[in-house]
């Protein structure tokens, strides 16, 4: 379905006043100033996909000693300085290290000692170098060293991959499997992370079908907003549909509220007499609507309110408009509650396939097919409106975003791509 | 740890001759030719981040009327052709029509007669555009008609969005949130996608330690690679640790294969004497070593083995060169199994930060921090060495990818980095 649903709403009722997008984000960001997400310890093991909720400070230097990198003999760098194959140095064999010997079991070298270390082995008080296996021959109690080593040489030393007390994970980091190891190899074993952001869904929408029905519309948005927001790594609940129902839907929104960070609506728009969440959230206490219908397309419905203390965000029943609401605004909210960056989109500078339009004072999200020719790469403008085509989704794997001021480009102009997926 | 392991390794056992990275990916896909993983139906609300078994066509034309686009009056646009504010048209109502009216009840228009129509409604038979509320004034049973509309003005083609037996899917496709909500949309409730990939990890040395000791080694390695497995939306199995034992080893893996698509080792070549994971494959009836020893960098111990009829990887005991060997190496096998493409990596063209050498004849995967400074990209390369060192793969962001035939380059070169998160 096109974008036809907007341009009446905005004829024929609401919205006195259109937010631009970026005071819309200013003002989820003033209303969320207190919202703070609990703290929750959890397991490392378990912790990929959580975000950090501090600063961690490496327990301990890693490696915790000077340990080998090689198979060889541990030898104070001095007493080899002048070996080679015709005048070996002669060093008394002291003991064998391996990976899992303790240091502090060792035997101190004294010159003219060596001991024989295992990749990973610790290196003995007084050792500062390693000579590998090939540049030696055993002799007895003894070995000949064929070749010098310069201090450190074969050595991993202590602290050479963190130092105790540096950051391994900044406050806020998604933790992704390197950063997980890191934080074993330092010696944690917990990490307190931000508990998962739940977020709640209604459907509001008489017409909507949970099933495929020739009748009626099926409801693809709760579905696609349900997946998106495990894609953000967080708890999505279904809270089901409701009738346009003023009175209905205010009680499941204080229902589903209670144990949820966030709420998203969607619908609730189309049937025409009135705004029916507006209308709900504004018969409940305290309630208060920050904004409701921006300049953006697709999307114009969107709102925001804070109810029961609590984020509710107002989405369109169209899924790409609903889908641009989540990208602009809840991501933005998400984010703000567990301190955190938002997802990196990567980015591709590609040429405009087409000439693109748009009207002034809007922002646009536009879906684009981005495909290689000729090693260039290309943006095709899918639609700009069709706030109900899932195909532009599907069939696009990227981004244009327009600012307000911009009329649009020119066929051949460059333009900078989000990808929603890769470029085949 | 440095690259001192593998260095060692190469002089003083193994490998007589080592594979280049792109002869060793043939080497795979000769070897997985005839594997197949099965295919398994689920619902597809729960089908988030499975791949597509099959090409999926729409069983629908979505939409599957003519639908309005907006809450107006469905006409038969020729009838209101000369419709003005001073000469409206007078047209007859016959009904009211919602989204959820069913098509085959409705009264189909004659010329003369409107029905009522709200946002996502069918059309009647014979109306082909629908006249906005705002131009037009309800008079008892009439309407009057302010504005002329062109055919489809204001409506949903049928079959705009997806045509009946379109491609929605295509085989070995991730199921993203949007792919989801058209498959439902066109009236699927379910879909055949491959099972996920069940991928198990044995670690091998017995200097390991699962808790930071003081001691012998933290084996962040395994949980390393546990994570990647679940980034790469496959099914991680954790089959322990066992010592330096051959026949260990080799009974670990047979009871690791039983229920496996893909089995992973780690290290087993650390304590000197032998390559026990080969010698422990070896003594396993049919198994073939496929290949061991790759011209990469870090990663060279990697190998490949075909055992009971499936795949083992042979990694480093080090997390960074068992990182690469996943990298380069599982994730290609994980998606001939699933007939996918590889997830995508962003990339960024930056400029080095500082020159760059490494040997010819060897593929190097150098651990990259990318910045932004004045607008423009820097890349600097971390450690080319190191594959033990975490903090590469923390403190970086992005791989840098250099081919075998290549020296290096200079400092201010333009290089291509493959980004593992975003770049702040």
């Amino acid at each position: 379905m096109s974008e036809g649903e907007e341009s009446s709403l905005f004829k024929t009722r609401l919205f006195k006043t259109l937010e631009g997008v970026d005071d819309a984000l200013k003002l989820i960001k003033v209303s969320l100033e207190n919202s703070v997400l609990d703290v929750v310890e959890v397991d490392i093991r378990s912790s990929l996909h959580y975000y950090s909720a501090e600063d961690v400070h490496a327990l301990q230097d890693v490696p915790n000693y000077d340990r080998s990198a090689v198979d060889g003999y541990a030898v104070i760098s001095n007493d080899v300085i002048s070996s080679s194959i015709t005048n070996p140095s002669i060093l008394n064999v002291v003991e064998k290290i391996y990976a899992d010997s303790s240091y502090h079991m060792l035997k101190p070298l004294n010159h003219g000692e060596t001991s024989i270390v295992y990749t990973g082995a610790p290196l003995p008080p007084n050792a500062d170098a390693v000579v590998m296996f090939e540049d030696t021959k055993a002799d007895g109690s003894n070995v000949q060293i064929f070749r010098p080593v310069s201090p450190y040489q074969n050595v991993s030393r202590r602290g050479e991959d963190f130092q105790k007390g540096s950051i391994v994970v900044e406050k806020g980091t998604l933790i992704r499997p390197w950063h997980l190891a890191a934080l074993l190899s330092t010696g944690y074993e917990k990490i307190r992370v931000f508990r998962k952001v739940r977020i709640g869904v209604i459907s509001t929408g008489s017409e909507l079908t949970e099933k495929w029905q020739d009748a009626g519309v099926i409801n693809t948005t709760k579905p696609l907003l349900l997946s998106l927001i495990q894609e953000e790594f967080c708890e999505g609940y279904d809270f089901g549909t409701v009738p346009d129902d003023v009175e209905a839907i205010r009680d499941r929104i204080l229902f589903a509220l209670k144990d949820m960070d966030i709420l998203l609506t969607t619908g609730g728009t189309s049937v025409g007499a009135t705004d029916l969440v507006s209308d709900a959230i504004s018969s409940i206490d305290g309630s208060k609507i920050v904004f409701h219908g921006v300049r953006m397309r697709p999307g114009k419905p969107t709102g925001m309110a804070i109810v029961k203390g609590k984020p509710l965000f107002i989405l369109s029943g169209y899924p790409v408009a609903s889908f641009t609401g989540f990208e602009v605004f809840v991501k933005y909210a998400i984010n703000l509650l567990r301190c955190s960056k938002p997802l990196f989109y990567p980015k591709v500078r590609a040429k405009l396939a087409r000439r693109l339009a748009k009207p002034v004072g809007v922002k646009a999200f536009v879906r684009i097919k981005v495909y290689q020719l000729n090693g260039e790469y290309f943006a095709e403008p899918l639609r700009l409106t069709g706030s109900g085509l899932l195909s532009t989704l599907t069939r696009g794997n990227g981004l244009l975003v327009i600012d307000e001021d911009v009329e649009g480009y020119d066929e051949g102009e460059m333009v900078e791509v989000q990808l929603l997926e890769w470029v085949i």
